[in-house]
């Protein structure tokens, strides 16, 4: 076969500052190529990315004897900036902590960008810087993505899915069944601040506050924890549902009880405000940057201190303990002094806060 | 402490087989529980899922020597069901098939549903099961996932993410930059199946076609075809962009040139019909089970008689060659004998196909 010599490679058009997303970004043509090259692989430079494969290549966990470790979470948070954070920060923590529950070190992200036609690049670019900054101070790199792009209307800006891969450290056993009676639950800081920071950042409140949201990766708290703490039962960070929604599946999951003290939860006095002036319950709204985590007595100091040593876990406390009584249910100790059952969250409190 | 004892544990409420999606779906309470209950859990049987964590535990892989392979997805196809597929069977495969090009063999796959307030729970109980049937054909456990619901008219349906992870076998190195001089380029079956199934789904062609969706899982024809031909050199499948940008993709990757027979091109009678009323070219069309296969010419035969065996590979054919000439070119000998530049496709064509 014959054929004539033909000139180099094409270089791909710069991006101009004012451009938005066109339905031909989503082809995976030369326009989806040049938005990669100029927006996602000037911030993500992992080699594995760059390598320009459908897939990445992941280092095998360094023993036989680990577990790994996956989770997959879709954001879609409403607006895309807020104080404390963004979809992009949002999207790297998320799933950063709900794989370092599991006491795992997270390693590997992927992710995936839907984006609606008319969104504009540069927004774009911002969240994508913030991804790149949040997962450099995790420690986890971004090593496939996949980008799409749907007509206006069809979806709402820049919805983001994220999965992290990591593994396990031998001798660590840490999941939701995992809670026994006796053990005391901690709670690492204040609740609430994420839920109300994204209403407040809505205009939904009526009113102004300060509130930021606590959006962070914990895995450096959880290894922390851990070196101090080796026999944590369960860990989990109380998202969607809140503290008391959280509370509830490990209560079920592991078959026991729960007691918990009302007067102990720490939660800041502006979260209070809004929420009575809202008719929320604190107990009930989402967090972003808080851990749950359920310890034997014998070592529930020592996870304290652990917890309160770090940036993301100064106002830690102990606030209950799980108990044999009322299996699958929470109980609260309540302000006035009585008791009464915690339940799960029913039905939408806040949408679209994760 | 003291408090009462309480009754058990809550029932979930049956979702009516008429219900749709509202926002307390997405909300993680009870609402979200019970949906995933209900929808996810009754076809989603994979142990790590049903263990209710936020973490999914998977077993290493089978050798410290091994590297581990992962992907992710977006899947935003219009309509939601279309001749020869759905958004359920598309996200099991596009995934599976993006793992399995790097010779992987795919383990496991994490899925995150956004779905539109207002959503019918019949239409995504359908999709979920052929998401079931699909990953049981592949092989692949789905182990994480995360459901999402944002209001009306800031969605369309459902989107579906999907990330794979698997692992490759030793002695196996498959990946875009391994093209060498010499080597044959096979495709493994009719081309442009795919776009024109979704595009007449949508009502868009402006007359009837037959034509059905390739989509299929392709994990199992890469493993028989390494059994015959263990030095393939790269493997990829031509989605978005066709079959002339995944090769241009493939070529730059590689540093050489490429040069295609159009003659020698599979495409069914009605895709190039409708292609030609449209003013579209096949070869930019997406496909989602088809496989382009490029092997050192020794292997070539034992290659093509391996794909052709499988279900998925009955019209396989070898369709070209790799040059030195030409470097991250394509060149393709046309059908009236000339040879022109096949470049990658510049904007949108099809769009949401996938």
């Amino acid at each position: 076969m014959e054929y004539p010599e033909m000139q180099g490679p094409v270089c791909p058009m710069p991006l101009k500052h004012d451009q938005k997303i066109v339905m031909g970004h989503g082809s995976g043509g030369k326009m989806s190529q040049d938005l990669i090259q100029q927006v996602f692989q000037s911030e993500f430079t992992s080699t594995a990315l760059l390598a320009g494969n459908d897939f990445a290549y992941l280092a095998p966990p360094p023993s036989q004897n680990v577990r790994m470790v996956t989770s997959v979470d879709a954001h879609i948070v409403s607006p895309l900036f807020f104080p404390g954070g963004d979809i992009g920060k949002l999207s790297i923590c998320g799933t950063v902590n709900d794989v370092a529950v599991s006491g795992a070190i997270p390693q590997y992200i992927t992710a995936a960008f839907i984006l609606e036609e008319g969104f504009e690049i540069d927004t774009l670019q911002k969240i994508v810087h913030s991804m790149k900054l949040t997962a450099e101070e995790a420690g986890v790199e971004i090593v496939s993505g996949d980008t799409k792009v749907v007509e206006k209307g069809k979806a709402d800006g820049v919805f983001i899915t994220t999965t992290g891969i990591g593994y396990v450290p031998e001798g660590i056993l840490i999941h939701g069944a995992n809670a026994q009676p006796g053990d005391k639950i901690i709670i690492s800081g204040n609740i609430g601040d994420h839920g109300i920071a994204v209403l407040a950042a809505r205009g939904d409140l009526g009113f102004q506050t300060n509130v930021e949201s606590d959006t962070a990766p914990l895995n450096h708290m959880i290894k922390e924890l851990l070196l101090a703490a080796p026999n944590v039962h369960v860990l989990r960070d109380p998202t969607r549902g809140g503290l008391a929604t959280t509370l509830n599946e490990i209560a079920v999951q592991s078959n026991v009880g729960m007691l918990i003290d009302e007067n102990t939860v720490p939660i800041q006095q502006a979260v209070r405000a809004a929420s009575e002036m809202l008719g929320f319950d604190p107990l009930y709204i989402a967090n972003e940057g808080k851990l749950i985590v359920i310890v034997p007595e014998q070592e529930a100091q020592a996870a304290l201190k652990a917890i309160q040593t770090n940036q993301y876990g100064q106002n830690a406390t102990i606030i209950g303990e799980v108990t044999t009584k009322n299996p699958k249910r929470v109980l609260l100790q309540t302000y006035i002094g009585g008791t009464r059952i915690l339940d799960v969250m029913s039905g939408e409190m806040l949408p679209r806060i994760c």
